[in-house]
């Protein structure tokens, strides 16, 4: 069986980034960079107040100074003269300041007689001038290596950028395979069930960022397959799903070969979710999820996650925390176990709790669960009050 | 000056849950359900060998045993006997169990020779059996009272759930005013700057599941706000941003309210973003944030995130966190200080670095942070190492 950390080498091997396209600005939350973006202008523009208060040469800025208030600026309106020796201008937050080595003293921290300040006796360190440029410079570049935020948005507004470049969205199609399948609102027959795993696969990958393409179920025949194959060309990830046994992964597994399916089919040492089917088929990576919901999810968190994130340029992340044990749990197989599993606040670390009933078709758990707790495969039996690992599901 | 907390109960008090809408569950990815989903099916919906081995009546399920294999079970297979004492059914994952008292033993726990099966000297206690009904019962409901979930689409979609009850999405008109303001991709005049409000906001509404509507900028005169609150008509909030000072505040406010605005205008203790505009127009609620983007964004997650929250019909949520101050900090003044700082890994908590500069006017620092680190007003100096609260920014 092959470690879950060499399995996702393996489907990592199999993606590159993306290529490019430009958007603007209010449909960029979220994208990823591509190329740094250049900052239009200066910001400030300007040197200027950050409070409101007077400005004065700092060789006046002496314990009880008195200086003579020469005129005003404000936000938009400039002082237009050149302020001499003893000479003070009375300033508002956002004004430019009347010359390069001044301080601006709060008007709270004055006394003014008609056109007479006094300085105090104790003097503030800082002087209250934003410089120019401090914000950032024209020319400056900015190309975060995580999808763009909110305030990332905010930035670059700012430095009047309307349009960045961005690695494409990864399209993803969606194939769920098995005659045992019927999608939600239709009539299942006595051994059927709901096909339940591409609407979670869909909304992960979403999530990730990706244009999904929800394909028609496949059934277990080479036509049905071959149909439903030809309808992900163009993807840059083909996402099967189904098949419990191995003998049904393998009919979805010798047409996709057919295909061109340059195959790995691995038995991962972790629970739930032991087999995986990846490889490159023509233009698009392939991954071939187990039919099993849960194990279909956690396999989706491990390696679809992780090959969504290299497709879209970002480097890769660790999304494991520390939590403590609130329970006594048993030593694991040979298998790394990823236990469904709930947090609550704790001090100072969150306390984790596995479900009782780690049966990987329940459904109902899995949507209940805040994680999985991660137990290392051969790992004893672990007691309350220990520091345990875990995945955080969103 | 008004606590945070209590211009939060305000603005929330300004807001009620949003109408509700039919959406298929593609659509229904982070939305809020209204009204509870009823399983249309039992699942598993029927008892059913969670391994493969043989079943057997437990009555036989004793150390050493010998039982005589009868038939065979498969999934979609029934075994359509009724197996008597002694016998033995071979079963695999997925099949109906032949009986309603039995025991799946595992196939690699048994001797098997021609038809005959030796059980082991050591019993398992577990059944290896699914019941009937242990992930859901047909007329069960599931209705989680946060935004749904990948794995809550998988479990409605089990349950031949097609369609949801969800709150409607909020409609945010965001409106920012000033005449020094430009759109990106504008050449700003010598007193302009670029509008980056807009862009925060909007993207923090739409993360939070919000239609945004972003509307023209509003001069600062009484026909161009005029013109746009009227464009803002149908929005459940409307939310203005501009003016440094309280005079162009004013501006907005007096046009609001000639409008039908029920205004309430506050100075908040809390830093940055002292002034905040608040109250109900028509059938919108409206929020007036600051003009300063440092102050806009703090204001927006501190108050519009929960009144979106609550429009959406989802209840209070606390994102306060703690963290290790990573560095010495001074005392805070009158007002709640919301110092925007870096995170970094540590054990068993994270270590918070709040920036040297935190000039409202800085957006390539808003953009670098990770968190708000909060300062309760009136606090003392803390020392690196003390445990503080963060509130952490996505």
């Amino acid at each position: 069986m092959l470690p879950v950390e060499e399995a996702l080498e393996k489907v990592l091997a199999l993606v590159e980034p993306l290529g490019t396209e430009r958007v603007g600005l209010r449909h960029a939350l979220g994208r990823v960079m591509a190329e740094p973006a250049t900052a239009q202008l200066t910001q400030p523009p300007f040197s200027g107040s950050a409070m409101d208060g007077y400005w004065i040469d700092v060789a006046d800025h002496l314990p009880g100074a008195t200086l003579t208030v020469e005129g005003e600026a404000a936000a938009g309106r400039a002082y237009d003269g050149t302020p001499t020796p003893g000479q003070a201008v009375r300033i508002f937050t956002g004004a430019p300041v009347p010359g390069p080595n001044g301080v601006v003293v709060l008007q709270e921290n004055v006394t003014r007689e008609g056109d007479t300040i006094t300085l105090p006796q104790e003097l503030e360190t800082h002087n209250n001038i934003r410089p120019k440029g401090q914000d950032f410079a024209q020319g400056g570049s900015f190309c975060p290596d995580r999808p763009l935020t909110a305030r990332d948005l905010g930035l670059l507004a700012a430095m009047n950028v309307a349009a960045v470049t961005v690695r494409s969205r990864p399209i993803v199609a969606i194939i769920a395979t098995g005659d045992e399948l019927v999608m939600p609102g239709e009539e299942p027959g006595p051994d059927q069930i709901i096909c339940s795993n591409s609407f979670i696969v869909a909304a992960l990958a979403e999530r990730m960022g990706a244009e999904v393409r929800m394909l028609p179920i496949a059934r277990d025949d080479r036509d049905s397959l071959r149909t439903v194959f030809d309808l992900a060309k163009g993807a840059d990830l083909v996402v099967t799903s189904g098949g419990a046994s191995v003998g049904a992964h393998d009919l979805v597994g010798e047409v996709a070969a057919e295909l061109g399916l340059d195959r790995s089919f691995w038995k991962i040492a972790m629970r739930p979710g032991k087999p995986l089917m990846a490889g490159r088929m023509g233009d698009a990576a392939m991954l071939g999820l187990p039919g099993n919901p849960v194990s279909a999810t956690v396999c989706a968190e491990l390696f679809l996650r992780p090959m969504l994130r290299k497709l879209s340029g970002l480097p890769p992340e660790s999304r494991v925390q520390q939590a403590i044990l609130a329970t006594d749990t048993g030593p694991t197989g040979p298998r790394t176990h990823y236990m469904r599993a709930t947090l609550a606040p704790g001090d100072p670390l969150p306390r984790v709790t596995p479900f009782d009933n780690q049966d990987s078709a329940m459904l109902s758990i899995l949507s209940q669960a805040d994680c999985l707790l991660i137990r290392p495969l051969g790992d004893g039996p672990r007691k309350a009050g220990e520091t345990v690992e875990i995945l955080p599901l969103d």
